[in-house]
């Protein structure tokens, strides 16, 4: 996954990144190098330790700039622009302003409403309505590589009287796709669910990581809370929307028809597999084209009261899981509950143990014939504090 | 309300004004008067548009200018330095990094309980364990004075079959108080419940605005969403702690004892009267002193499972409701569900009319005998989009 063939020339996504020795500055990902941008275009907008000042400029600036990036990287690029991606260490890509998640995967919600709430309908009457979702933490989003410590909380099982505080024993992952905005709105204002592309800027991998124990306890009548605040990892890299072109498909369908605001014009379904590997072994492959609403509709309805949005607002899907066991993105649904152990690397496992690593990575169809990559989100589990 | 006395010496709070002509800079309101701390004290921390450079070299610092002001005011202060308060803009006093509402208000979570909930236990089994909350949107918190755009979204009544989308029909407030992070803390970390005052600044005063008929479609399973997230108001003046000092009571008590890491040693109830104005009427003075979680639990609470903060954090108490139904801090409870009307000017009123004006202040004791003021927090509903 790590193939230099997929960050070709119709991928180029960009990220922020520190070479030995120097400052963090934007650069764009080239087969197995970093390009400098700062050098290439020589544009102090490249120049500083986040995308949020070229990702304002807008949609007619990303063009020009994706434009000019395939023109020069097909000719000779200055050493001193290019650097091994090996060498270089990557940053968070952007500051999150606000941060949602929604949970888009009917699949994943049936799922999670039988394993939540054994006694009623799995989905909520809402679900097919609108997509829901809640604002997560801003302020805990880091990037891949960076280590989780295992949270402590409040757990109570059902037969348990009373709480009890200590690690979260059933620390889970959700593989998800990440949005991110670059041009926002004002107070009052709505963006239609046809301008998705000219305010979002394109898309990282994310793993909200979630302690279902912790969740299972809070998370009425609120939402979830401390059972996800502790960590949500995102990729370095972050895919413009011009390089899923040719992964836009249409949704699988929805049934009822949703309400006006909610129908657009444009497909944006997105053929994008994911692959999922715990301690190096594949668990599952999340395919996002199941996904039953669109990053456009998630746009549309969070902004439709007139919530403003903000450069380096980031919007999740919530956990990618098609129809069959081997394409659950969460490990709640891939053991069921727990009751069902898979095997990794010879051992029976359930939810994560201490010294875990979790990799996510995709790819999709580029627009040469070929496939992209979105790189990797990884994340080792480190022992709660005493 | 707008008493000067409010604002003497045992007060000073903290805020972010322009003279007329002049751009935003840093403040303390003295009186009548909004005191320019960038001329009085000649540091550029104090010649920024945020509080939060200064708010993040912590405590000591918060102290030492504290001594330093109510020294130089108690003498003459250079005209340069003094502008009526009626002469200046406000502006929000910082850049809010992430937002948390809190639901600690047992008169009020019971009474939502009953309203949203008729067929159950009005409090949730976790609720007398935790503090329950929720994120909401940073973005879209907006100073004191900003007109509220009535929120359109997708509402159901029980007896429909479909959602339909408009304007929100159920438009009300949430009086409460919101308390400002100076002093952040490291991912893997956590903030002791006595360590309360070396992390928190100061409080404002919050005004949550709430769309009932979209929450109460859209909550389950994640939470309020939309119903919340087109506007969240806070006062533009905050109180530092150290103004709070002769406020601090202890809590009404709590059954069962809660855990460990929310037990502390210092009292951080606080005995602050508010007072909520309807169209220039009063109709409900809800008394903090009732609140069953204190901020100090609130902090610790959220950062337990090693959940960082900022500077620039904001959460906030969720609605602050007395036992009496004169000291309800929101209008669905003050109206019983829109069921018994209060009487405004003359006229019945339930929910929030386009054209209303709701104004929210609070006093409490102040270390010199007399009290002090936070000030109010207002806003104006507007009609719908289109």
């Amino acid at each position: 996954m790590t193939d230099a063939s997929l960050f070709g020339l119709d991928n180029l996504p960009y990220g922020v990144f520190s070479p030995a020795g120097g400052t963090p500055r934007v650069g764009v990902r080239y087969g197995d190098s970093v390009v400098d941008l700062s050098v290439l275009l020589d544009d102090p907008v490249f120049a500083t330790p986040s995308l949020g000042a070229f990702m304002a400029q807008g949609r007619s600036r990303w063009t020009r700039v994706r434009e000019q990036l395939t023109d020069l990287l097909a000719g000779d690029v200055p050493d001193a622009a290019l650097h091994p991606v090996g060498d270089v260490r990557m940053h968070l890509p952007f500051e999150v302003a606000d941060y949602v998640d929604f949970y888009a995967s009917e699949h994943h919600a049936s799922n999670l409403g039988r394993l939540f709430r054994p006694d009623s309908e799995p989905l909520m009457p809402n679900w097919k309505h609108l997509p829901v979702g809640y604002h997560g933490r801003a302020g805990t989003v880091v990037v891949s590589g960076t280590d989780v410590v295992r949270p402590c909380g409040q757990r109570k099982a059902p037969d348990e009287a009373a709480p009890t505080f200590g690690p979260s024993r059933r620390l889970d992952i959700e593989a998800e796709l990440g949005f991110v905005v670059g041009v926002g709105s004002q107070l009052g204002d709505r963006i239609g669910v046809d301008e998705f592309a000219e305010h979002v800027f394109g898309a990282v991998l994310l793993n909200d990581w979630s302690a279902r124990d912790l969740q299972a306890w809070e998370y009425v009548p609120l939402g979830p809370h401390l059972g996800k605040s502790f960590a949500t990892s995102i990729s370095p890299w972050v895919v413009p929307l011009a390089a899923l072109e040719a992964a836009r498909v249409p949704l699988p369908g929805q049934d009822p028809q949703p309400l006006p605001y909610l129908r657009g014009r444009e497909d944006w379904g997105l053929d994008i597999d994911l692959l999922v590997e715990w301690n190096g072994e594949e668990v599952s492959r999340p395919p996002y084209r199941e996904m039953y609403w669109s990053a456009a509709q998630m746009l549309a309805h969070m902004t439709v009261n007139g919530a403003s949005a903000r450069v380096g607002d980031l919007f999740a899907s919530g956990t990618i899981s098609g129809p069959e066991k081997h394409q659950r993105g969460a490990f709640i649904e891939l053991t069921w509950g727990g009751r069902e152990p898979v095997t990794v690397k010879g051992e029976e496992r359930t939810f994560l143990q201490d010294g875990d690593e979790v990799r996510i990575s995709a790819t999709a169809p580029g627009t040469s014939g070929g496939r992209i990559g979105f790189g990797e989100v990884t994340g080792t589990i480190r022992a709660p504090m005493p």
